[in-house]
């Protein structure tokens, strides 16, 4: 058992809330008990308050973010339904894998990696699709996407997003922008372990839900019936109890603080990081005005690493020597730079100077 | 949050061992860690021990039992192959539905709830299936199945069991009985929470693996790509490592008993708990011979119980006065009779004690 604590700056896992593990070492209770039950549905009302919304399908599904992207495709998606996909890194490629494997006629828009995606291109994309597709916050970019648009000008479009990266983190807002269909993570700005993921369906949504999805353990017609309603719950399959008691004190752990609040820190937080990345003669990947905060993405010229050194060399000293993890960059930024998170438990001040240090340290040599 | 501990004495979860928890509160490590995937590593060593197999490809599926189930089938069944499932209880059915969902011409074979599967009639019931698919342990009457007859006789077909309430409980034996494909929970036997299905699949099977499974997020071909194999490991989606923390430390306590002695403990205390409850004029619902020891199902018929009291009203003043969590029945035995667990960490005599004098008291009116 590795007895190692690390300083987790990577693009998620961040460090969850010290509240967090406190509550997964609870007492267990069943999946049926009464008192479970009620902390499940205080959980999901949790999850409305990040979400901003009020739909009443809104649980964590048992699975990581994927399983979430997976539930949020295979529930409303059947062979022949055209599926816009809006794509400007590594997730929107993934949403594109996970609609074509339900059988859906993908139209797929490529946006340059370290760019938000256009509404207005996604928009005429195709005259009468089924689905439009977007992740609001690109975590192997550093991205933010706008959504509002895309809301107000759907049409008969369900519209889902991705926001394993901003729930918690960036100012989601699901009702006021029109999203449909929503799911995230839980190990990015919630401030939990990995392997739960947030998902909120709209009425509109639910109205949709394809009858016999290819997919038996998210099948949202039978998951609701555990999930959701009053009174006693119809067992679907066993819910993953010590991670929801650890969701559920992440998100009070937020919500104690004040979303809006923990949203400043974030903000604050990656700002600073940012700046000083800068400072140090660094050039940050994203296209400004569209950089996420809580996930930044800088350059790393060869010129830059101490003699012989590549950045994963400058990475894993920063792992052994400070016990801190960074990202290794995707795509146009793999090899050639870092991801760097400022997540939850993580998005302190005093990590944005730790890192800043460390890595002006390293890089000297 | 719950301060409520109760004796967990359902079908699962049942009590975590004490190290779980400790375990699952360890700082955590990123999922691409090197320690971390040392840690992986080690649990699927440990899983191998007690699937008691060499499969290169034995580790913990990212969701509970069921998405075990769905990734044993959705990687090896395409439309219109023939899949013979014998049903014995909820959890055949579940997988008659699961194939179907992939498009599986299945061939059901049904038994009587509380009696086993019989190998001869699934043998008989196609010429040339791709996968036969058996339960080990019904979780919804108590009944273990033989699977050697099937291993030795399956001829081309792949064999696929579910094992989720028999793993580290009753002898599970992958190698010698020739299974190919097996998959279970952590929240029985194995004396952690829900959260996490080990799988298993044998060389043989990997070869049949169908190219783009339905499912993204169960993707065998992608998910070998992280969990096997030497040196750095291929990004699939992030693990859910406080779990994988746990179930190490959960199977580091079976292991540490010694996986017989823990075999026979549950054994023990099965027998104990059946015995006690015959004695207490109760009639057990399994067949006799086929009874297993970690999960009783039990008669509770209208005269035994207190004046104006249902089984199920009885069971809520378990738990609310014992803090004892029994499960009720399902099918013939709903509303009828009660599911008694003894698995894991719960799977003590003082325990069983315990609830034979909590039964009898509450019976007693």
């Amino acid at each position: 058992m590795p007895t190692t604590d690390r300083v987790l700056m990577g693009p998620g896992p961040c460090n969850p809330y010290p509240e967090v593990f406190a509550a997964m070492g609870r007492p267990m209770l069943g999946h049926l008990d009464p008192e479970f039950i009620e902390l499940l549905d205080e959980t999901n009302e949790r999850l409305r308050a990040v979400f901003r919304t009020e739909n009443a399908l809104t649980f964590p599904v048992s699975g990581t973010g994927s399983a979430g992207m997976e539930a949020a495709v295979v529930n409303f998606v059947t062979p022949g339904d055209v599926v816009v996909v809006g794509v400007n890194g590594v997730f929107g490629g993934r949403l594109c894998d996970v609609a074509a494997r339900c059988g859906a006629e993908v139209v797929r828009v490529d946006f340059p990696w370290g760019t938000p995606v256009d509404p207005a291109q996604l928009l005429a994309a195709h005259p009468n699709p089924k689905l439009i597709a977007v992740v609001h916050a690109e975590t192997s970019t550093g991205v933010r996407s706008d959504i509002a648009q895309l809301g107000a000008e759907k049409g008969e479009a369900l519209l889902l997003i991705d926001c394993v990266t901003s729930l918690g983190g960036s100012g989601v807002a699901i009702d006021d922008w029109g999203v449909d269909i929503a799911y995230s993570g839980t190990q990015k700005c919630l401030g939990v372990p990995p392997g739960l993921a947030p998902l909120t369906v709209s009425e509109r949504a639910i109205e949709t839900i394809v009858p016999t999805p290819q997919s038996w353990y998210l099948d949202l017609n039978m998951i609701a019936g555990y999930v959701t309603g009053s009174g006693a719950r119809a067992y679907h399959h066993t819910a993953p109890i010590s991670m929801i008691y650890g969701l559920h004190a992440g998100l009070g752990a937020v919500l104690d603080e004040g979303l809006e609040e923990a949203e400043a820190r974030h903000e604050r937080c990656g700002r600073l990081l940012q700046a000083g990345l800068e400072k140090l003669g660094l050039e940050l990947f994203a296209q400004e005005g569209h950089r996420l905060a809580q996930l930044t993405t800088v350059k790393v010229p060869a010129e830059r690493l101490p003699t012989g050194m590549s950045e994963g060399d400058v990475r894993a000293v920063l792992l052994s020597r400070y016990g801190l993890e960074l990202g290794g960059g995707l795509g146009e930024l793999a090899g050639k730079g870092w991801r760097i998170g400022c997540m939850g438990h993580t998005a302190r001040e005093r990590n944005v100077s730790f890192v800043l240090g460390a890595i002006e340290e390293t890089l000297a040599g």
